[in-house]
Formats: structure tokens, sequence, C-alpha cells
């Protein structure tokens, strides 16, 4: 099965778009894991087990590992031991390189940690995206239209007439002949989402932007989604992990993530039936 | 002092352009250091110790450190104790990421490593660019054109009737209020390079390229530096880091920077007297 596939695979199993974003900002953990060793630790495994049922894959922020210092890459491998097997994991870490230095980041995030897949910039071009697509059945997400302020200082800018995001967007679907590319597109920018899924029919598309930072949910879900209804991970973050900051923390989690799933899956239903 | 005054402080100092890549591919590591938990570090403090006159800065590239799993932020640490305090250490790790997150990096790379520079992707733009250039004393490299075969997919594309790495060029420069931010121009594009000297006359660029990935280090020179023969970081690693695969290895990595510093300074001679 190829990477796509089993994204659909997962979606349908779990009966969910949702993609629960670990970022385990230290200073926002509930009062009683701060200052402990292994908080984060906790603190992540509580929201998995919390999210589980309706998560359909993770994708865990490798800033916020990597800013845990020594134990950062200890702390990442209990977290992905913790995530059951039949759910897609993402390393966000927007990695980069020329040839010989992605292929090391490859093998940290796809070899070592084993991670299903990961999200990397488009700017070097090819030679620094593949190294992370060469098994079919793990995916890479390509940065192409991103959900923050700074997105217009270069993807919006016109190349012959279209703008560069959309160049992007062609380039990882030439590069796409396995069926493990996928883009992402940021909830914040709904007419374009709707543009880039009409050129890429069939691609997973990795949507951050819901909840924090306002991206419409229904939007996404109508323009993001490929015509079966499936194939968009709408990701959220803050909203789900620090829906209480107390003891409960995990409830809220839960709660937020079955109310965000339930409301997608009825956009889901009145669009695609 | 400003980073970019700090940088040439260095080069004045070391009278020297040559930035030493610590790029330790634990295969290529010398037989007498494979195999041993600390073969990464002993290799690094060899080379560190045996360039460290004609070094006016180390750039150490995180995917290698990285791909060492657990034990990679402890090496890395370790590794930067070793660097004398008078020479600039550059994170290559080629981050970019929303505001929050790009925050997460700079906490990491700038503030928990203590690192004086990093290199950093454009295509998310200013927020997240930014974090990384909060104190005026550390610099941020941002790519404009590498030295890849990829380079062509996306930076060569004409936006309004430029190349995109021009544009990322000028918003780089507009962005430079404080003098510390730099330019990734590989070595493998001299024309190109001349021409983002000319638009950036009293930027820092660190050229990559030179040695193993074949880009002329005359041109190099003659391009890249500013009108006083400074501000080019010349970028050599797997020439120096492997000039010996013996136990003679820093001995060679010594013979080979030395030789290096001397060549670049004729140019730096023969051009700007």
């Amino acid at each position: 099965m190829n990477f796509t596939e089993r994204l659909r695979q997962s979606q349908e199993n779990h009966n969910s778009l949702v993609c629960v974003g670990l970022d385990p900002d230290p200073l926002k953990l509930p009062r009683h894991l701060q200052g402990r060793e292994d908080g984060v630790l906790r603190f992540c495994r509580g929201i998995i087990e919390a999210t589980q049922e309706v998560a359909c894959s993770y994708k865990l922020n490798l800033a916020f590992f990597e800013a845990m210092g020594d134990n950062g890459t200890r702390t990442l491998r209990d977290v992905l031991r913790s995530i059951p097997k039949d759910t897609i994991t993402i390393a966000d870490g927007k990695r980069g390189d020329i040839g010989n230095s992605s292929s090391m980041y490859a093998r940290s995030i796809m070899t070592d940690l084993q991670f299903d897949s990961a999200t990397v910039h488009p700017y070097m071009g090819l030679d620094s995206v593949e190294p992370f697509a060469k098994d079919p059945s793990r995916g890479v997400f390509v940065l192409a239209l991103t959900s923050n302020p700074g997105a217009k200082d270069l993807q919006y800018l016109k190349v012959s007439g279209k703008p560069l995001y959309e160049h992007v967007v062609r380039k990882v679907k030439k590069w796409n002949t396995a069926g493990n590319y996928g883009l992402v597109v940021g909830a914040t920018r709904p007419a374009q989402l709707k543009q880039i899924r009409a050129l890429v029919p069939e691609m997973p598309l990795l949507i951050p932007g819901i909840g924090a930072q306002g991206g419409d949910v229904r939007k996404a879900v109508h323009y993001g989604c490929d015509n079966t209804g499936a194939l968009a991970l709408l990701n959220a973050s803050r909203s789900i992990l620090f829906a209480s900051a107390g003891e409960d923390y995990a409830d809220a989690a839960r709660t937020a993530a079955h109310a965000l799933r339930d409301e997608i899956n009825r956009y889901r239903q009145e669009r695609f039936g």
C-alpha cells in the first residue's frame, strides 16, 4: 500500500479527518506536569490516549521537542511509541537541504524514528525532497501555501502569471509517481485551497490553521477533500492540547477532538453525502 | 557590535575567510574512531584543534548530529564548547516555520545552544525568519541561491522578469535593519554570486559549494567579497574533514585548511590589494 492509500485507510478506520498536532509547549503544560523531567512525555501520552479514537494522524512538531535539549530525541521516541500502529505519524520539521544532508535528516526521521511521513520545504528543489520519499509507503508533505502571515512574502509572487505556490503544486504533482507525496496548504487560504485541490484531485493535503489560527473548518472540508470526502488532513494543535489548563486536560482534549471530528463529518456529509 | 561587525572581526583576527563545515558523517570517520560512542565528538575536536588558526567560522550541519539519535544534542553541545570564543559558529539547520514554532527552534539554537548564527529557509517569509534575528549580535543566513542541482526547480523561476532568488535577496536586504542578516549563495553559481554581491554590498555571504561540490574558489573570492575583500565566508566541509581517512586525519585537515586559506588570500590580494 502506498502512503496515500495508508492515509485513506486510517481515515476510514477512525471515520475521521482529524490530525492532532503535538506541539507540547513546556510553558503551557498543566501545572501538575510543569517542571517534571517527564512532563512533556506524560502530557503527550495523556493527549494521545484521550484522542486516539478520532485521530487518524498525529503531527509531531519537532521544534518543541528540540527545544527540550538533550532529552528531546528520547522523548520524541517515547511519544511515538505510544501512538497506535494504524495511525499515520507526521514529523513536522520542515527540513530541506542538499542531497547528502537531506539524506541524513531522512535517516533520522524515517529510518531511525520510523515516522510515516515528514514535512519539507520546497525551496531547494527535488534533490532536497526526494530522500524522504524513497519508500512509497512513507509520505512527504511539501509546503505549498502556508497558514502564516509571511506566506505573502514569497508564495504569492507571480511567475508567468501564476502564483509561486501553484508552481510548487505542479512540480510536486510531477514528482508524485509513487503515490506518496502530499502538500501543506493552510486553512487560512480557502480560495487557494479550492484551486489547489482542483490541480491535485488525488493527493493528500495537510491543512493546518484551523483552531487557534482561525481558519474556517467548513471551507477547509468542502475545498480540501478529494471527491470521496477524504485525503484532507485537518490539523488542530493548541485548541485540542490546551483545551483545559488543568488536571482535566486530557478529558478536555478528548471532548475538543471528538467535537472537531463530528463537526468535520457533518461538513463531509453535507458536501459528499 | 552587530553580527556583521563580529564576522568581520573574526575574519581579521584569523586573516582568513575559511568556514570549516562540520558534517561528521559517521560512515566516513577514520577507522580508529568508528563505532565509538564518542567517535564523532573526538573527530570534531581533532578537526577544530587542527583548523582553528585559519577558521574564522565553523558551520555545524545539524542533519549529521540529529542522525546520531539520542546522543546528538549532547554531542553538538560538546563540540560547540571546543570552538574558540572569537570564532563565529553557524547552526546549519535550514529551519523555517510559523512564528511560534520558529521561536522554539530559535530558542534551542540561539538561546540554549548559544550559536552565533543559523541558516533558514525563506519560503515562509518574515515571521518564520525573524525569531532568529532578535539579537543584533547574532546572525541569520537566509537561503538565496543554493549550490545543489534542485536550485533550478524554484530559485530561477522568473518573477516580474527577475529570478526568484533576486526577490529573496531584496526582501532580506529590507529586513536587515540591524546588520545581522546574511545570505547563502552557492559557489557553483559564480555569475549569480557576482550579481547578488552587487545588490548587497555590505552583507555577509555564506558560500558553500567549493571543494567536493566543485565551485571555483577564485571566482567565489572575486565575486563574493565586499569591496574590502571580506564578508564572504567560504565553506569547505568534506575536502577538509576527510582529507585523510586515517589516523592522521587532523594533520591532513590542518594542511587542507591552511592551503585553502592561503589560496583564498592570494585571490583576495590580487583583487582587493
